[in-house]
């Protein structure tokens, strides 16, 4: 029979998953002979069995509840309900991993009026006593009855304040009965009964709260953004209750092991006298730094300061405790790994291997490498953030903080941009390839519409710039150039600032701090190269980014989205005469003059990324994304290509699409109009051989985007050598380049092994693979997401974190048909997911070669690496 | 050793693959014994080897070619390139399957002057022999060489008149000579060279010239048109030559063993005297009816009425013959099965059973389910065609043949029906769910955008009217209500024709001929059910197309669009409302309104489908293109709800989608507003409930479109469920209904074991499913697919036909996760492919339960589908 109860001296620090995070401590922390009030651990199986039941304790484990309690009460020597020696316990949530102040505590069950007495006369503390019941009170009618807390609160301070009496503390057991009676009064009111002092009923109700809130919407939330299971559920704890709120010798404190913010080697923390563990949280007073303790105590705190290094070193990482002095004696009541910042996290991982405790593994393993970004990036000062008035929070599209004066088009950011020296930001309802050398004016960039992957998104993540989009609550007019949401007015001009890894945004503007790498850092970064064996790349277009990437320790460049290029000012009306030409001969002629351009851009990514290679993807968007759209520049266009605007528009018309994400655009583009292609291929490999011959090592990867058919493939690969072998006999030089395709079209994955009959490498495009495989788009799913979290329908942002189930299943499709076909395959991602860390994994264990993101994401996609092996190794 | 070339006794009937269809049938005749010129064939593989090879034919096989010429110069007695005794022979082509006229002949082989002196010597007939040499030259020209035959076929004209013949049997021999004399100069001028005089050589050219026709631009379009992999290749028959142009008592003919336009059992054909095979073909006299056969040569002509008898219950099919008399000698040439009408394929078919000859397996295979189509829709008379003047030839979108006024909006045509009787013809650029009543109103539809599945080729072929879609190059100006094409006006209520079975438009008004169904079609209907085990649904939104379903045979409806039903004048209002409601209260109240019509709507099915099931699809298509686009429409919507055109236009763009095909539709509706949901179960149920009582069986399916997670299907069908059964329950009566959903996301198909959990029944989805697999939209893939189909990358429509590599793999999966996981699932398919011969087969292959289709391809899909199972049991 499954055992659903468990004491803590069954328990261990490994059972986590069946016990809590929490749980398993208190259990090895029991075990290890530490001073922990004794309990059980009602497990994460009886949650889900709570709900697979409607929300109800199944009668088997209510019996082993009820036995485990008389166990509880045979180790304490008190008994629950007994007003002569009562055991109060403590009613504590606790899940797999640690989600802080998300879910519920009930503190002093087993009170009634008549243990209260009992209570009382035992400890000779009467004001104890009756503060502990009306702290029971008020916890139970908010934790597990729901009403609100504010009326218990509210008649507590009005008390105080008509006593004259300013803190808890000067109240005295009379006062504090009197709030009892009040609060009993107060819950009477509010649930139309008795207070139930049935210390029994108090229990199951607690546990059945807390289970519910495994599910209240914070948790949700919070489980959410940090891709936590719906299906873990929580544990619960029942804990012998110490008190620490008997008198000035007894009080309650947390404490870090090491400094959270920066890592030194020191305790960190906070004590508050004659207080419960909740008051500290809760900031009734305001907590003592812990050297008060010290100082009040000295023995304590050395005995302190002794458990947290045994628990430090028995953990081998930065602890966080919560302990509880009752009349002069300690008691541990919670250890688990302390949250720190990213800082502090690489100088804890870099200390605690330099004094033996744990491996480079180890080390490794302790850093999350999304919190790396915040290292990264500029951010704001705590300062500028607790005056800073936020205007709207939206998604966090690009990290980062950036502050300047706000404009409404590219065209104006750039003007500005030549009368001033301050940072400029740029706001859109939605960004084009139009905006590109706005974006790359801006400093910081907000869109009214987009998700994570929107054009705005994805182009900031490569220039490193911060974003900020959908912010669909913002009124934006880019005629009138105004801001406004509700009364406040943002104008042309205007400060504003952008939190780009919270997606908080700011009127005014706000001091930013740029963070330098520390050595540790780079110490850090050199083990997890060692260990790393993915290769990873970045993704980008400039030779500027390609700098960036390589300072970040990129392997070369997974994608170099050509279309870019197109967009600057020199090329854009050749461009779009190519598109307008009425023949072939009249697309030739354009393409000729912008050969010379699309050339030099290709030296310099190649010159920047030697020895390394280099992929870069034919002409991708459809090509009315390149046309214009407003009036007078479709008026100007027409003049310079002397025809009337009528045959303009109507062309323009011509080429407009249903749905452009499914339409005329990659390799489809290179099919109808393989002139381009031509033109493209000899760019490169012109660039290639042009950088080569200065003695630098040079490797082209000409990637075919959106194939989804063998035929296809070969049709346009054969364009591609041809034209290439011809210009290296011609140049009479040994230069070895590659040709493959991105795989984004579901077609390919299931269809691989003939794709990859052409292909020397295939390039994983997740985000146009997860549209497809889900069917929307990833700008228009905006609008429908946030249901589906809300309804729990959706637990992560398939665009953020790859869907392993679907789009995953796809990749191991085409990963297994493509090397069964083609062993040499060189395999990697570019989409948005290869600098995700859990999508690295994935992509790890997939087989891929390596992972290409944007060049901030380099050191996080490395770290993921690493990580990813080091679990494999312990698998 | 691989053999490629094969004597006619070394071959049979079944060695089509390699022989190609006409060498095997000149194999198996000439093993009957019937009288055919000996020859040999070189088989399909020496053609793919030759393309393999660069166009070159293998030494080898050249080897084996003149090995076997020896054997037929023993067989004949004569000698290849001997003036004394001279060889000549015919190169036929011959694929697999006949593709007619689609490549090339060459007549009269290894002549040259010499051996044609010997020829006129031998057979003491020298005009015969220099009209062979003649005929050889220009063919040689036309057909190897490439030259125009215009440039020989005029001066041959020319000379006649000169001379004041008016026939090439008014030429004499000298004429004849002359004529020869003046090609073979003419070739000297084409090809800057002599007129090849070595026989050997002119075989092998001609060889290759036939392989080379396999890649002609004609051959590549009727393979595509036809669905031929262009991996067959065709094999060449090398024959020895018989003359049918040795005089009065010789000719060619082409005969049918029954008459191919009714079916009828005669001897259906044409004789021409004094003439080679190919004259009867080109035309160059008018020929006889075969009965001057009959008359002139009757015991000639009573030989081959026998052999064709012999030929027709050998092949157990109507045969089409060529013949040659030389001399009064009769020779066999040819003999394939007959093409023929769908009247006469129905007629032979079963009149070929009743004579004993097949079984009623064969009388199924015997016709073409493609074909049926002709007989289900009104055609135009061939008067009619020949006397049509061609605007434009486009997609052939929904079959049948239409003339009327043309008009230009829903609107015009709606008001035009009112004030006349006349045939109306709808024209649009495109349509879209507002052109419903119009389309309904309208005879025909031509649109000039959109693809075989575009909206307006789905409605029209679900409604059975003829369609012609994608016409690019008519200038359609919707606002001026013209058509223009060069030199062509169309204006508004001007008489075109359209011819939805080709795809051709004509000017004018064209006359129709309505087909009534046969006795024959009837019996040959009920041979099909017997058969059959795949059930046939029809999808129909309309209580009058479910009719038309069920007198075609359907056994149920297998997809109820209900978006349809929102478009109607009474409740397009209240729909608009809801759309554009601020709140859940707004919507629930429109929703309240629209309720009634739904269920009066759903009672109008359920009556016309009883017993049989009925599947409902829940709202589908995205809210905007419920919305007005015009202004003046927007105005009046505005005024109608009480806001200001500003808002409403407001609203309208927040609707707005960037890719709509992969948006807020199908269930991500029903997630944001359950409540449409659980008023279209209302009215589902409802309406179930009251046909119930009416004591009319009722099986209601309701479907929800465009699922991709278990657990969004989930949340869906919990709320069909807990309506529906409230609803049920209320009634007090005993209604069992299913609740399923269509299956149209690749990741839908990839995850189908979870999605089966929740679904009793699967449809797909395959026009969604196609567009997502390949990652293009069915509307923008016009713009491209040309380019596809011109360069071979594609052979066939993904729209049209399933691709099974692809979509099918997808379909496999779906198939087999969903049976293991839930084995009472019901599977079918609701995709415009469900009426498709070829995706029947593949759907029975992968073991669905139904296919359904427009109601008018019912009867093709019942065929198809029992043409499965027989095919499946031959195997």
């Amino acid at each position: 029979m499954k055992k659903y109860v468990y004491l803590f001296s069954e328990g261990n620090k490994d059972m986590r998953d069946l016990l809590g995070g929490k749980g398993a401590n208190l259990a090895e922390m029991s075990n290890l002979g530490l001073p922990v009030p004794s309990g059980f651990v009602v497990t994460t199986e009886s949650c889900l069995k709570y709900y697979e039941n409607n929300e109800t304790i199944d009668e088997e484990i209510v019996k082993e509840i009820f036995s485990s309690l008389e166990k509880l009460e045979e180790i304490s020597g008190k008994k629950f309900g007994d007003p002569e020696n009562p055991l109060l316990v403590s009613v504590r949530s606790g899940s797999r991993v640690s989600m802080p102040g998300m879910m519920d505590t009930v503190l002093n069950l087993g009170i009634n009026d008549e243990v209260c007495e009992g209570l009382a006369k035992l400890t000779n503390n009467k004001r104890f006593a009756y503060d502990s019941y009306r702290r029971f009170i008020q916890m139970f009618a908010d934790v597990v009855m729901g009403y609100p807390k504010a009326s218990f609160e509210r008649f507590f301070d009005d008390f105080k304040e008509k006593r004259g009496k300013k803190s808890d503390l000067d109240l005295d057991a009379d006062d504090m009965l009197e709030v009892v009676e009040a609060f009993k009064e107060n819950y009477f009111k509010l649930a139309g009964k008795a207070f139930p002092s049935d210390p029994k009923e108090q229990l199951l109700e607690s546990i059945k709260a807390v289970f519910r809130s495994w599910n209240n919407e914070r948790a949700n939330v919070y489980r959410r953004l940090n891709n936590i299971p719906d299906s873990w559920g929580t544990a619960v704890n029942i804990q012998e209750m110490v008190y620490g709120n008997t008198g000035e010798f007894s009080g309650s404190g947390v404490a870090f092991t090491r400094n959270p913010a920066n890592g030194v080697d020191e305790i960190y923390g906070e004590y508050m006298s004659d207080a419960q563990g909740e008051d500290v949280v809760a900031g009734i007073r305001t907590p003592e730094p812990i050297n008060y303790l010290k100082k009040q105590m000295p023995e304590v705190y050395d005995e302190f300061v002794k458990y947290a290094k045994i628990l430090e070193n028995h953990y081998r990482d930065m602890q966080d405790l919560e302990f509880t002095v009752e009349n002069k004696k300690l008691y541990i009541l919670q250890t688990r790994s302390g949250k720190r910042t990213a800082e502090a996290a690489i100088k804890i991982a870099v200390d605690l291997f330099n004094e033996g405790i744990i491996s480079k593994e180890e080390a490794i393993m302790s850093v999350n490498p999304n919190q790396l970004d915040s290292l990264l990036h500029p951010t704001f000062s705590e300062e500028a953030l607790k005056n800073g008035k936020v205007i709207t929070t939206a998604l966090a599209a690009s990290p980062g903080a950036a502050t300047g004066k706000v404009y409404f088009t590219a065209e104006d950011i750039i003007k500005a941009a030549e009368e001033t020296d301050e940072n400029l930001i740029l706001a859109r309802l939605e960004t084009s390839p139009e905006d590109i050398e706005g974006m790359n004016t801006a400093s910081g960039i907000l869109t009214v519409r987009g998700g994570m992957t929107s054009h705005a998104a994805v182009v900031a993540r490569g220039m490193g710039k911060s974003a900020v989009c959908g912010a669909e609550d913002l009124n934006l007019n880019e005629k009138e150039k105004t801001i406004t949401k509700g009364d406040i007015v943002i104008r042309e001009g205007d400060y504003i600032s952008l939190d780009g890894s919270t997606g908080t945004v700011y009127e005014g503007k706000l001091e930013t701090t740029e963070t330098t790498l520390s050595e540790d850092f780079n110490t850090f970064m050199s083990w997890v190269d060692e260990k790393r064996e993915l290769g990873i790349r970045a993704n980008a277009d400039l030779p500027k980014d390609a700098e960036i990437a390589k300072k970040f320790g990129a392997e070369g460049i997974g994608l170099c989205r050509t279309e870019h290029m197109f967009f600057e000012e020199s090329r854009i009306f050749a461009f779009r005469k190519m598109i307008l030409a009425k023949d072939k001969e009249g697309r030739e002629k354009a393409l000729a003059e912008i050969l010379p351009h699309q050339t030099n851009d290709f030296e310099g990514l190649f010159r920047s990324m030697s020895p390394y290679p280099v992929i870069v993807r034919l002409l991708d968007p459809p090509l009315h994304e390149f046309l214009p759209r407003e009036a007078n520049e479709i008026k100007d266009l027409a003049n310079d290509l002397n025809i009337s605007e009528a045959e303009l528009n109507l062309r323009i018309k011509s080429l407009e699409e249903f749905n452009p994400m499914m339409g005329h655009r990659g390799c489809r583009l290179a099919v109808t109009y393989p002139e381009i292609t031509i033109m493209q291929t000899k760019a490169i490999i012109t660039a290639a051989i042009n950088v080569s011959k200065e003695n630098k090592k040079v490797v082209p990867e000409i990637m075919i985007p959106l194939a989804s058919d063998e035929k296809e493939l070969k049709y346009l690969v054969d364009i591609v050598k041809n034209e290439a072998d011809k210009l290296i006999k011609e140049a009479g030089i040994d230069l070895k380049y590659y040709v493959g395709t991105m795989i984004e079209i579901p077609r390919a994955c299931l269809l691989a092994d003939s794709i990859a009959k052409h292909a020397e490498f295939f390039s994983f495009g997740t985000n146009d693979l997860t549209q497809m495989t889900y069917g929307f788009s990833r700008d228009d799913a905006t609008k429908f997401l946030g249901e589906y979290y809300e309804k729990e329908i959706f637990e992560f942002d398939p665009f953020a974190t790859i869907d392993i189930n679907g789009v995953g299943k796809l990749m191991e499709i085409a990963t297994e048909k493509g090397k069964e076909e083609n062993p040499d395959l060189e395999i990697g991602i570019c989409g948005e997911h290869g600098g995700e860390p859990s999508s690295v994994e994935f992509c790890y264990n997939l087989g891929m070669d390596y992972v290409s993101c944007s060049p901030f994401r380099v050191p996080i996609a490395k770290l993921a690496a690493a990580q990813a092996k080091i679990k494999r190794e312990l698998n």
